[in-house]
């Protein structure tokens, strides 16, 4: 399942992904871990066509549409991934972690992010299984403001990325950027000692 | 396998993780995504007792150990995970992403921690695979340097968790975080709108 997972990026506009599929990718999404178990993160689903358009409005560039854009708009459900860092500063100001001061400069690391992540990652790793294409980006900086607005987003959330999910459409194009080659073990792992 | 992971705080210390099952969570890690395929991480693997011994006093702080720490030490095996941000920034300035300036506000999400947290969760996954327990835990701010200097780790690399791997000790305590419960689906999912 590991070895199989790898973006997609082209989709069959007329097979939907049936309700208990988006359900079960919901629902393991919802298994990751978080730091103190914070659970700051929210999905938004998107299905029906006005829903979709909204999103690519809303995050895209007014004009002619790329060919990336015109096939990744073919998916037929998108899941919006959402982050909320006050979540997890108010979960440590709780006595059990006693960071009452709330102070962002405790967190060497953005766990709201790495969590986010790592709920990702549970959803591409269910579409593989559940035979379907998957693919995870983000979302512009200068777009956020519109996504919000778009679909009445709190200004606490933000979006981490966006999983689109399909059945994989013919002519699906690699990322050119795998032409880069995979960093073997040798290269990343340190064993004892950098 | 989405269901039965969780994280193991007490560790068999005489039971070490067999090589092969450690190069597989190695292996499976970095088939971790990562934006434009920067694959900006590194990954420290730590198992003799020195090795060991020297992680957790770098990052710990001097006096009695707690009962989390006296459980978590008898991990036969930790792999620190690290980020590097400025491999982001490089990959980005290449001609086909153009961000030649590699100004760091472009990014408004920190995808060299996401795609640590994908890494991190394909070892978790992998461990429950192969009947391992494992655990996710940061190190504290005040102690990279620390870490740092123990094992020469370059400055651009910051750690983003560590992860402690065996199989579980008798008297596994849950963290008493999940007393909090798991906020379930109807909660976090916003569907078509917030």
């Amino acid at each position: 399942m590991v070895r199989r997972r790898r973006m997609v990026r082209n989709y069959d506009p007329d097979r939907p992904v049936p309700a208990e599929v988006r359900e079960r990718l919901l629902a393991h999404a919802i298994r990751a871990p978080s730091a103190g178990f914070s659970q700051g993160w929210a999905f938004l689903v998107l299905e029906t066509q006005e829903e979709r358009d909204r999103f690519w409005t809303a995050t895209t560039d007014a004009g002619a549409p790329d060919g990336w854009l015109t096939r990744m708009r073919r998916a037929p459900l998108l899941v919006v991934l959402f982050s909320n860092k006050q979540a997890y500063l108010d979960r440590y100001a709780e006595p059990d972690k006693g960071w009452a001061d709330r102070d962002e400069a405790r967190w060497p690391v953005p766990y709201w992010d790495v969590d986010a992540g790592m709920a990702s990652l549970l959803m591409l790793l269910t579409a593989v299984d559940e035979g379907l294409g998957a693919c995870f980006f983000g979302v512009p900086g200068d777009k956020v403001d519109a996504l919000r607005a778009a679909f009445g987003v709190p200004p606490e959330y933000r979006p981490v990325g966006c999983l689109a999910f399909g059945y994989a459409g013919d002519g699906d194009r690699r990322s050119p950027s795998l032409s880069r080659g995979r960093r073997g073990v040798d290269e990343v792992v340190h064993r004892g000692c950098w």
